[in-house]
């Protein structure tokens, strides 16, 4: 046995609670040993040295080097104790916390077992009940839709149908996309997210000047809540951009340091080395290193108290469904934690959303956000569709990794996107290979997690990095490939189904296509991606996954993919 | 290159700030690949495209499978992104968040290299100073010492001499213990553990009725606030035990729920299936199987409130020092994270140790407590000094495992024991071999950690599992061996030597023997034993590890081990 490989790591993402009475463990194990019989012995963990049972573990999950071993268990008693036992070649192995060993000694397993040593009901991860079946859409709202006519224009400084620079002006608002949300809910989309809305000299709005005012260039207090009662009325979810990383110079907080130094009673909102911020020596932390957007002190309680307060007003005056954070890695864990007290106290089911572009798991343990951008999920179909780097087993690997970063209920809460406004459009990195966009929306809606589809994707929009991807929605449907927005509207309803909301995943390579299996009760429902020039037949069923522009009936069958399903 | 021994996880026990401008990072790899020459490639995270610096890493600690390389960087900018790079065998591997890869595409790390994103001030876990040279002394109150003796002595129930069972009371107090603290302070102790004091039926005080008052068994608050008094004038520090996950049913609020049940205002701090909790039927939740002890809601927000109002007071009214959290693993994190908040804001250098007898981890990542009782510390010096199953090889690779366990601040903090009120006694588990447990001592001291001798081990009390482990003192002094106990004084002064306050940890296996180095400036010092027959000679140094009963002063040597110091 590969002892090197054997991981399991206690009340992690490898033991985690999914529910009251209800526990998952997972089990790494290199992929060579996939021969041995593994098996979780447990018991109450009081009882450990006297009774245990001992049931079967399977693999569930592989990558390129490992295979994960899983089991959700119901208990009756919520003190568990546990071991591994492998048998493997007429050997058995224990696996416990002293590691891999011959034999072990149950009558001192209190000193070394496994445990959950208790679920209490303050510590499980919720998964956002709406959360299992929503699919995002993504709005740069200066570039969406302008729907107010009355407003000052005057600070309007491109074309609608221009290319944007880092500093124009399209004119896009709130109004328009309240206007446009019989468009939206007609694509099937039952949630929206907002990039920033509030008071900002920037057109992307990223660095706020003042929390508590939206934008008047975007429309008004009464303007969001027309909005979100609309968008309410349509059964669609609204997810606002919560910026707290950082913020304008422009605010009146960092203006008044800027006049009083350390004098200001402000002073210790900002990190700031000396009696005074100085822009141009830079002395203060900012974002990234741009000094016009000074970081905010997330250790001040002062500065704490705020931007919680700022995060409730906004669910209560607004009435929102959830916040995507802006640069929350950067951002204290214990704000975040306050930050969820007071969020899911007010609305539990208000969703959170970190922008972490890495392996987020110590924000997603469930004190934290409910999930992340998964931009691992981003990575990973640029490599596979878009650039050809992935073989569909490579691409497989990856995919399963992505979900043993997390417990299941996060992975189910995930925002799964191709790209947004801080990359290039996927459509762009494909070379405009419309089957391959489809493809990869297949694979969003299919995959574990909520899909997000970043505006204009389904009208095939060009662009290439910032500001190049934030280019304004054509409403000219002429210009529109209708079969291709046809098709996005299929996809999008898939996700709806049963089997996506709450079956398992799983995600294999088969001749050379990667296979999605999302498995719920008596039905399978399987995506099958053919990126290969050849036909594939799957011999079982007789079913082709098309190389060329053919189209059939079983649920859905494109170029490039097929969604089927199967009854067990 | 063993691949699938590889392994790094970011912001976690491999990569965590030891202050707001240092981390630590870690990297685990096969000890088969030695040869392999290990660099950490990094930058500022905005720059990791395009500047990148490159430093090796070395080995710093080894188990049986396992190499740890351990680098400590002093940062300029906190937002630090960074990958592995190994050359083995002519060819060079990147280790990034996608894995191993022979080929690393720098423009694109923002998707996949590893980071500290921010090191917030909040998020750091500070090492409480007066731990670092803390000699602990655990006091079982009911057994130490009876010096208030104008109390009602009634509930006394066994001779002083006698051997306790489950229900004996044999008087000690906490007025016995301030009597004592002369003979504690002789000893070199700078740190005193309590069992429970507070109002409870039993003698061990685990399942307490009333929080808020000290057992007149014990004494009073006035008592008590004396006992802290006396202990702080010696410099001497006092930690209590806080029973958080059960209480009694004696307490009011359990016998209100008893009486009232469902209309009761405290069902809800209890877990119970039907109207009325049935101590017959066991129908509520309780510390292992006693329903004289019902657990704790603590999900319920009323008692988190009541318990963090508990710590406060006494904090507050007595001045303590620490509390020690009774079966903690099976509170919820949630409360702990408050409760350390709440305890930190009160006092912050009020250090937090908790129960947990298992890798705790996920309780010890800076948000809950400072450290636990170090079972596993336990278990490895039974195993190599009392049972003599381990090597002196297996024994450095499980102490250096421990260390793997936990961030280097969490290590400087834990209570390391050989025994406690829970175990058999070690003296009596290693057979009565007294120059074993006086090794076994001597390794407490130069270990990282706090040592906590339980009482009386100094004069070779015996005793097997709970209540045997518990007798009375012996203040007899005539039946005390005064070579044992002047050797165990001797260890306890070698705990306070700044290498072992503030230097690294080094722990190999040399000629049978386990070597424990603690590096600091220009000084080293060495703790060597010897539990085979023969003596060894280190060679380079002409120095005698002896075997028989024989003494000279390096620093302190005794039959097997050697305390020495280098100079580099």
């Amino acid at each position: 046995m590969n002892e090197y490989a054997i991981l399991h790591i206690p009340d992690s993402r490898y033991c985690f609670p999914a529910g009251e009475k209800e526990l998952v463990i997972r089990l790494r194990m290199a992929r060579e040993d996939e021969k041995a019989k593994v098996f979780l012995v447990y018991s109450q963990k009081y009882d450990f040295t006297f009774h245990r049972k001992k049931i079967p573990m399977e693999i569930k999950y592989s990558d390129r080097l490992y295979h994960y071993y899983e089991i959700r268990m119901m208990l009756a008693d919520v003190r568990f104790a546990y071991i591994f036992e492998i048998e493997e070649a007429g050997t058995t192995w224990y696996f416990s916390e002293d590691g891999v060993t011959g034999e072990y000694r149950f009558e001192e397993g209190f000193y070394n077992f496994f445990q959950m040593p208790y679920i209490n009901k303050n510590d499980v991860l919720e998964t956002v009940d709406w959360m299992r079946n929503a699919v995002f859409y993504q709005i740069f709202v200066d570039r969406f839709r302008q729907g107010d006519h009355k407003k000052d224009t005057s600070y309007v400084n491109m074309e609608w149908n221009g290319l944007p620079t880092p500093k124009s002006f399209a004119g896009g608002d709130l109004a328009g996309i309240t206007e446009k949300m019989d468009y939206i809910q007609e694509l099937g989309i039952n949630a929206i997210y907002l990039t920033p809305v509030f008071q900002s000299i920037s057109n992307h709005k990223y660095d706020i000047s003042d929390y508590y005012t939206v934008d008047p260039q975007f429309g008004s207090l009464e303007v969001l809540k027309k909005l979100v009662q609309t968008t309410h009325q349509k059964n669609i979810r609204v997810v606002m951009d919560a910026v707290f990383n950082h913020c304008s110079m422009e605010m009146k907080q960092f203006q008044d340091v800027l006049e009083h130094g350390k004098d200001s009673p402000f002073y210790n909102w900002f990190i700031i080395e000396g009696d005074f911020p100085n822009p141009e020596d830079m002395n203060y932390e900012c974002f990234a290193a741009c000094s016009y957007m000074p970081k905010l002190n997330t250790a001040n309680e002062e500065v704490q108290k705020f931007l919680v307060d700022v995060a409730l007003y906004w669910i209560r005056e607004a009435d929102i469904d959830g916040w995507r954070l802006d640069v929350s890695d950067e951002v204290s864990h214990d704000f975040w934690r306050q930050f969820r007290k007071a969020v899911k106290k007010e609305k539990p089911d208000c969703v959170i959303i970190g922008e972490n572009w890495h392996d987020a798991y110590p924000y997603l343990m469930g004190d934290q956000y409910d999930s992340i951008m998964n931009y691992a999920f981003t990575k990973a179909c640029l490599d596979y569709f878009a650039k050809g780097v992935f073989t569909a087993a490579e691409m497989a690997d990856k995919l399963n990794a992505n979900l043993m970063r997390n417990m299941d209920q996060v992975n189910r809460m995930m925002l799964n996107l191709l790209d947004s406004h801080d990359t290039h459009r996927f459509y762009t990195e494909t070379g405009k290979d419309k089957n391959k966009v489809l493809a990869a929306i297949a694979l969003e809606m299919v995959f574990t997690g909520a899909p997000c589809i970043y505006y204009g994707t389904e009208i095939c929009m060009e662009g290439g990095y910032d500001p190049d991807s934030r280019r304004c929605f054509s409403w000219d449907s002429a210009s529109w490939d209708m079969d291709f927005l046809e098709m996005v509207k299929k996809l999008i309803q898939i996700r709806k189904q049963p089997a996506v909301q709450y079956g398992d995943t799983e995600i294999t390579a088969e001749q050379g296509m990667l296979a999605v299996k999302r498995n719920w009760k008596e039905n399978t429902l399987i995506l099958r991606i053919n990126l290969e020039p050849e036909e594939k037949v799957i011999s079982a069923k007789n079913e082709t996954v098309l190389c060329e522009n053919r189209c059939t009936d079983f649920i859905l069958q494109e170029k490039g993919f097929l969604i089927t399903t199967e009854e067990k």
